[in-house]
């Protein structure tokens, strides 16, 4: 029923971060070529701030010596090695487990699960997770199991059942989709590099709670919203996307709110997508993403 | 289960036009005034061009004796004579009932409907009508109608079905959320005025068939949407709405395809939205589309 | 030379703010039509949240018996007094006197110079003050005059300085193009409500010194901009205008100032050219901008 | 009195293109690494409609025996063999000499000679080509030659008078700021792949003279403009950037100019900027626009 999504049989998503030098797009490009590997796409950054250096590459294998991401591996070690490289190599064709968490807004959830749908997202839902149940009709018919998890007096206990889920399923990323729980220090750091959330702002402004609710009061001209990787500190982790939409005079903050929701569908599913396809490296507070080309 | 829209009880909507003149602004205002009328929103238009003047206000009553559409009738019919005025007066409270088509994308209709659902978007989905059956699973889950009318040898008998619907259901508008058939002139007229249409391209580029797949062909930079009057004349109706979104040498037309549909969402059901609440007039082959205050 | 700005010859723009009632919009239109007065655009809203109306109206005369602002003011005083309305009446054709002021970034000046200069910002630029000479050569060009008023230890005197100009030359408004002075709370009481700043952030994230390069630290995905009224809290007077633009983890801080500054251009030029045209409206903190029609 | 451009002294920026293949990017990013060449930012697309592939690379020097851009040949050239390359190598810090042209509109003129003489737009302008002499004045003040060459009946001669400016100028690029003149074919030809046009339009819409009015005509919601390489067919050359703007039924096509002139500047710069930092290669009717990281 569901469309298979576009996925690249036989592709491989290779990352890499390491400190920056000469040589290392050289021994990399070099190791893949010797054996046969034929590049769909690549993107590098070399950071003068950090000294950094982040690269991703796409490519299909074209000899049958080979094939599967062992092969690679073998072949990258010399270079991984001499540049102390954290490397990263991933088939493309098995799309990313996620877990979604909602509460009580169901708009992203539904833009996601839609897209996810349709074939759209490369990534494969595993299940969602919520302090209530009303959005489990709408999961039921994606056939997705449900975990009604509600928030009692043990926030501790709710959360380890959180990542119960999430460890059981294999999911490797967790997306709050209007998820109105703030995580603990604990559970941010089980999650660390592997959670994004959505704010309805534009951050740095309008931080905690009811955004567009502060952003009315401020009388601003544009309303925004901005998906990030979890920290500790609330709504200070790394950016990955963020976009706004023009309001006025004449829109209270209930119309901001509304307005706001489809500023908080795309640039959620934009990040979910971008992180799926591997294409957002962390660059300490700040992100490296690599967009596909030109846009 | 579905949330209540967010209608004003009791409010009104008023809309004028008319050839412009010295005091009409007056003779509306001070007509609404003696009846006791409370002016929550005001837009006015006089066309240079055309010489002609728009006007739509939202009322709501203060008095015991003015309360209902009659009242306010009988109030402003000496002005709208005088001023030889097509005026409309409809409650706000009562959400306009519209029929939706689709044909196998359903993200414009699952956008609709989810929006529909929250509560955000200010109708009534009667029935949604199709030349296929594929969207039936997720119509069913809203609880509403599907009317499945394939497309057959005989073009005129399915149109004559689907215009049944619309009758039979009270539809005052239809909403073509990606119906990809080209409606007869017969039909064009039957619906002249309350047939909106989401076209994938930013018109007037990119009229007919796979828009995005010419939009890649030209090498663009930007892809858009464009949600529009059907008329006779294909693509060439009335505009209400446009938008669009950025897109690079590195997305072929798969991916403006999908990246697209972000816009065609956003653009069909603002122009849904301002239908519905009697935001948008003709104006010749232009609108005049009174958006909310300052946005 | 220069091009002789797009002013109505004859149109009046009226402005009003009262405690919102039944009955204004009649009155006001009412007054207006007795005299003969053509409405070319008329805008209103009604702050549920304050209470308060807000209302601009443009108009021609028709009748010779009334033709000047003093016939109008006539004509709408009972309106006035019944409602106890603020009511300010100008004669569009004779353009808002300002004045600039700058530093060392010249965009700005620059760009409004070049506006006004082929008679699409509907100003009378009637001086140039600066704390630094940098500019002079470009003002001379214009064949304007500039004060270079430079900071030395007496603050309070250059202020002076600064406001005697303003006053000599007529100004009615003070636009602060780039001028890195914080004003005194003096010289803000002595310029409330006609005095604007362009802040090269999309406030109130990053205010106060060098925003972009808090932007790039914190790896926003946008920088924006904001023109406001200068009040004595730094940047927290009421927004008129804002607008973003996309940047990425390729841009240092400098890249960041350099593509900034169109954003920076265009948000200061919209809202000097509102002010101008008096469609700016304060309400409270925030502000009512009555935008040309359905932009 | 101009400030210096933010040219990278010893900076190299090498384009290639050349038939998709295994071992490209290992071939030139060895080659470099063999020469100490450290990688400041590299790009590559390879083009799967057309298997043409595309690279740019910025580099420094590290190492005494390799500074010159000769040096830089001899390493390429084995690779650049191999896999029969169209390679062009250039030193990043000295800037492309460019002739900018222009009609009566000195929008763009004013915006691109700002950018420039801020340091900001790394070209150098070595004269400016007119067919009226409007704005000989803005030129003369920024110290540039102005060659003011009307279009009399001999529009050959005019031209052949406007190649040999150019070519007497040393001149990369011709930049078409509102040059209100369609080049013959022989004029494309010469300038084939180094001019570059802005249309006042979103281009395919609105093709041709008065694209403002064409749009106002047509009641379109946003109006947008185009920078092209220019070519034989009018309006039809490949597509280096665009933009767009809002706009509503209460502008007039006047209100549509002036609107959209702030569009043209900044995607005009846009192109220009890119241009001269050898980011644009043509892809047959398209092109790759390596823009700087994630934007």
């Amino acid at each position: 029923m569901r469309t298979t999504p576009p996925l690249h049989t036989g592709h491989f998503v290779l990352t890499i971060r390491c400190a920056d030098a000469v040589g290392i797009v050289a021994g990399v490009a070099s190791a893949l070529a010797s054996a046969g590997a034929f590049i769909i796409e690549s993107s590098h950054f070399g950071d003068p701030d950090t000294g950094l250096f982040f690269m991703r590459t796409e490519f299909r294998p074209t000899e049958a010596r080979f094939r599967t991401a062992e092969d690679f591996q073998i072949v990258l070690k010399p270079v991984a090695q001499r540049f102390d490289m954290q490397l990263a190599l991933h088939p493309a064709q098995s799309p990313m487990k996620v877990v979604l968490a909602v509460s009580r807004h169901g708009h992203c959830l539904n833009h996601l699960l839609n897209r996810w749908h349709s074939g759209e997202l490369p990534v494969d839902v595993v299940g969602v997770v919520s302090n209530h149940d009303d959005m489990r009709r709408m999961v039921d018919w994606y056939g997705i199991p449900y975990h009604h998890l509600p928030m009692g007096t043990d926030k501790a206990a709710q959360e380890a059942a959180f990542l119960q889920v999430v460890e059981a399923a294999g999911a490797e990323l967790v997306v709050l989709a209007r998820y109105m729980q703030v995580l603990s220090d604990a559970m941010c750091e089980a999650l660390s590099g592997r959670c994004i959330n959505i704010h309805h702002s534009f951050l740095p402004s309008f931080k905690g709670a009811r955004p567009y609710h502060q952003a009315h009061a401020r009388g601003v001209k544009l309303v925004g919203a901005t998906a990030h990787y979890v920290t500790r500190d609330l709504d200070e982790g790394p950016i990955i996307e963020q976009d706004s939409v023009r309001v006025g005079h004449g829109m209270d903050a209930n119309a901001l709110v509304r307005i706001g929701k489809d500023v908080e569908n795309v640039v959620l599913a934009r990040a979910v997508h971008w992180h799926a396809e591997r294409r957002v490296l962390l660059n300490g507070l700040r992100t490296v993403v690599f967009r596909q080309g030109g846009a």
